[in-house]
Order: structure tokens, then C-alpha cells, then sequence
């Protein structure tokens, strides 16, 4: 895991029996850390959202929204997906395109991390500014992925992004209307459907919001900055 | 509304477009209170439990209940519900009674505002002191309601008692595992579950988390304090 994880991520993933291993995400590559841990123990690799499997596994994401929308008898025109290295989104976009054809996909990146958005525009993959930051910690991939984006670029939209104060704004809705606790990179499509980032007047559109492994205090700082 | 109501619920109240008049619930009526005002605007009083048709309302939770279990193919030993004045515990033992009998129905009350408690087990309506204090601010009636404790005698299986301590475990549990916002009176049937207040063990039980309405900086201090 990253380093800067959150501690409520650590302390999860340790409660389900892992053992984490940290890295260093702006200085240190993942897939090379890996290398002497499953040399030492034999383990299989698996990557976070290059991987078929997992495309596969997020795409029920896509698969339910089509399936809750058909039971609520509405077409939906646009599906915001939070984005980082493309996975979520790849698999919500092959079951979106097979299960509710003509509904528009948008990716939704931190602003300073918009490679999925440049990527899509320019339809080559791009990579961020290595100084960039952001506190949308689960989306800060440096480029899409090779898997993802060979996905994306042929079923997404468009790509749209959303600054951190978007994302806090968009956190303190989740708690105050909707009771839910929202991480920072879980918020991103739900800030840019708040911002109006998209045209939302007289459209049917499905908003991802995609986790909540949010420390107590950055979440207590957020929620407590938004009153006022 | 009470003086003390949280400021999250007054804000959404009016955001709703009602106007809103305070009392003091430790030293006035909530009826007497509302009488000029009905005589003033012709105003309807709607009693916040003691009223059929509010305990057919919230009866719906009970009757998703028995719909949800049934969908999962579960018989429900048990449901714990958050109890203030009665009505959504009436509510919903109505409806268990007849889409799950033998499903044993339990209320869950702060320690200190144990009135349905104590009621059900003395089968007459009791009042909590007056100098009671409890951080559940939707669960501080005076005693059970006229109607909902004549539903509730007889479809109760017992009444079940939190600290505002348990509660607050609740709250963090939600927040870190759950990833929902409750207010303290809707943690109260869930910090009965947690501490243990009744065996679980090969039982198959429903909880009812019954509120979101707390203020954020209340809610900071919950789940940071929950940290240690």
C-alpha cells in the first residue's frame, strides 16, 4: 500500500488477515515492490485495475446500475464513474455498452491527476505531473492502465475532472442528505454531478459513489469546514 | 422543535419550507406549545408517535422488513428497534406480527429514558425522570404514547437498554464498517447489538438504524474519540 494510505485502509485490510507493505507512490513503483515479496512467498500478483478479472469483478458495478435502472423502468442517459487507473470504469463500460447501450460514460479524475481525460482526448495514454497532489488518495494512478484504456478509449465518453474543494463540498452532501460516508476519491463523481460539470436538466443519469476508507480526522475536518 | 434539536435537522426542516418553533422539552409541553399555534394558522397537529396513521407509516419499515427477509429466504428470530415516544416500534410490530409471526420484536432505549422498558415489564405506562440527560435527542420522550404502548404490550417481547457510551460505539462502527452517518437515537437497536444486550448467536436478527440527523460537529467528535 501506498504509504500515505489512510489508516482506516491499513487497519481493514490488516483486520482481513494481510499483511501491508508499504511503498512510497510518488517515489517507488508498485509492480517492483512486489517482485522480491512474491519471490520470498510464492504470492500471484494481482494488479489493482490492469487485470481482466478485475475489470470483470468492478463491471458488476455497471451491471447493477443497468439492472436497478431497468427495474425502475428508466432509460439512464449518463453514468459517472470515479476514476483512477480506469478499472471501475472499464468494467461498468463493457457492462453498461452490452446492458443499457446509448448511455454516455463519464470518467471523473482529482484535476491534477486528469490522465484518463487526456488520454481520451488525445487517444494516447498520458501521465500526470509527478508533483502533482491531491487528498483523493485512491485516485492518484499516474497514467490508465495498458488493459483499461485499450477498454476505455473505445466506450467512454469523455473524461471530466473535479478539484479537491469540489470533492469536500460533494463529502459534506453525502453526510448531511444521503448518511453516507464518502472518501475523498469515492466523492469525485458525485463533485462533478454537484459542480455541473455535466448538463444534468431533464436527463436520467447514475453517479458512482465508490468507497468511504476515510480517516476519522480528515473526514471530521471536511464535515466540520463545510457548515460553514 | 426542541431548542436542543440538532442544527442539521432544523437546517433540513426549513429547507423544506417549514417554519420552525422552538421549546424548551425539559420544562414544556410539546401539545400546550402547539395549541396558538394551530389557533393562529389552522394548522393540523400531527403528534410525532401517538397518531395511527404515523404508526402505519413508519409501520413500512417493518413491512421492508419481513419483504427483505423473505427475499433472502431468512426467518428473522428477532428485530431490534430504537424506541423514543413508541411509534416506530408499534409501527412495525404490527406489521411483523402479521407478515413474520414468531419474530420477536425488542425496543432498544438510552439507559436513562427506559420508560418502554420499564413499562412493558411493570404493563403500565411509566415516565423517566425529569433530570434524565441522554445525547439521543430523538429518543427522549416522557413516557410511551397512549396508542403506541397499547400496540406494544402486546407484541413486545421486551425492552432493551444502551449507554450513550454503547451508542457512541455504534456510531463509530457505522462510520468505519458500514460507511453510514447515524444520529445517536438511530445507533441506540445497533449499540444494543454490538454490546451484547441480547445473544445473537445462530440467530438470524434484524437492526433498525433509524437517523442520520447529527450535527457535524458532534459527529467529529464521535468518531475521533472512537479512534483511541
Amino acid at each position: 500500500m501506498p504509504s500515505d494510505a489512510p489508516a482506516i485502509k491499513i487497519d481493514n485490510t490488516r483486520g482481513y488477515g494481510a499483511e501491508v507493505v508499504f511503498y512510497d507512490r510518488f517515489n517507488q513503483s508498485r509492480d517492483e515492490v512486489a517482485v522480491p515479496i512474491q519471490e520470498r512467498s510464492g504470492a500471484i500478483l494481482v494488479r489493482p485495475y490492469d487485470d481482466p478479472y478485475i475489470i470483470a469483478g468492478q463491471g458488476t458495478c455497471g451491471r447493477e446500475i443497468a439492472q436497478q435502472a431497468a427495474a425502475l423502468g428508466a432509460h439512464l442517459d449518463a453514468v459517472l464513474i470515479c476514476c483512477g487507473g480506469g478499472g471501475l470504469t472499464a468494467g461498468c463500460a463493457l457492462a453498461l455498452n452490452h446492458l443499457s447501450p446509448g448511455t454516455e460514460i463519464y470518467t471523473v479524475e482529482p484535476a491534477a491527476f486528469d490522465d484518463t481525460a487526456r488520454s481520451l482526448a488525445s487517444g494516447e495514454r498520458q501521465t500526470n505531473d509527478p508533483e502533482a497532489r491531491s487528498f483523493c488518495d485512491a485516485l492518484l494512478a499516474k497514467s490508465p492502465g495498458e488493459i483499461t484504456f485499450a477498454i476505455n478509449r473505445e466506450r467512454v465518453t469523455a473524461g471530466l475532472s473535479v478539484t479537491d474543494e469540489e470533492v469536500a463540498a460533494a463529502m459534506v452532501y453525502a453526510f448531511r442528505s444521503l448518511k453516507l460516508v464518502l472518501e475523498p476519491g469515492g466523492a469525485a463523481a458525485l463533485a462533478a454531478a454537484l459542480a455541473g460539470k455535466l448538463e444534468l436538466e431533464g436527463k436520467t443519469v447514475a453517479v458512482v459513489l465508490s468507497g468511504g476508507n476515510v480517516d476519522p480526522a480528515l473526514f471530521a475536518g471536511v464535515i466540520q469546514a463545510g457548515e460553514g
